[in-house]
């Protein structure tokens, strides 16, 4: 188990990758149906027709299998609480069986205005299949805790 | 059932309520399990000592049942197709039992630079709990098929 991370251990241009997760058209169908019933979400056929040409999965279930990676690959003290998104963009749909990993990188760190014993830290996500094409981008914000407040 | 709705239909300052959501404590710790394993979103006594001081849902859920809302609230011809998020912040904790609606304002539509078939809406949607308190805020973009290409 790696250590956890505080703020004074951020930098710019600091990296991080994820392991990689495995989407599964049954998951896809699954959230598809719990978040966002729409037919190229949840029914294959349905999608053949469709804006995507086949079964993709939700934006959102995307999403959520980036924080788990991002989860995993940066462990921040306490957990990693999110401060917002400033951008996210959907590239290319992501399929059944897709492998996704991710690159972070930290592109600036500063104290929290309104919270003394935390910073804030801007980073980029960038998300991959397994063919190396990006399905997603993002820039989140989140907090980490002063080791030495 | 409402009418499916092309660009043509879309224009700024026009507004769309959902209805209301409820969130359980089961649904925030298997999301949580699945997609945050954080303790604050999987476990009432962790959490308690943690920032959120209580089980929180993940924001990622939060996100997930606004798209739901959305998609059940703005029914666009062919499906909602995300376009990419400009911002995303979250406000307040989302709790337990939390009763979760959305507004969704149009703010700009135009034509889509690269897709002749397709407009461009750019929405705000502002969310809010039970007691009127907003617990998340975003700026959305999504494609919209024209009725008359």
């Amino acid at each position: 188990m790696e250590q956890e991370m505080y703020f004074e251990d951020f930098y710019p241009g600091q990296k991080f990758e994820s392991e990689t997760y495995r989407v599964t058209a049954k998951e896809i169908i699954a959230f598809g149906e719990q978040y966002d019933p729409q037919p190229f979400h949840i029914d294959e056929a349905a999608g053949k027709n469709s804006f995507f040409s086949g079964l993709a999965a939700s934006g959102w279930l995307t999403a959520a299998i980036v924080m788990r990676l991002r989860v995993a690959s940066i462990r921040v003290a306490g957990g990693m609480i999110g401060a917002g998104v400033e951008e996210m963009r959907w590239t290319q749909p992501v399929r059944p069986n897709d492998r996704l990993r991710t690159q972070s990188e930290i592109l600036e760190v500063r104290r929290s205005a309104h919270r003394p014993n935390y910073g804030v830290i801007r980073s980029r996500t960038t998300v991959f299949n397994q063919n190396d094409e990006v399905v997603m981008r993002s820039v989140v914000s989140w907090l980490a805790p002063l080791r030495q407040p």
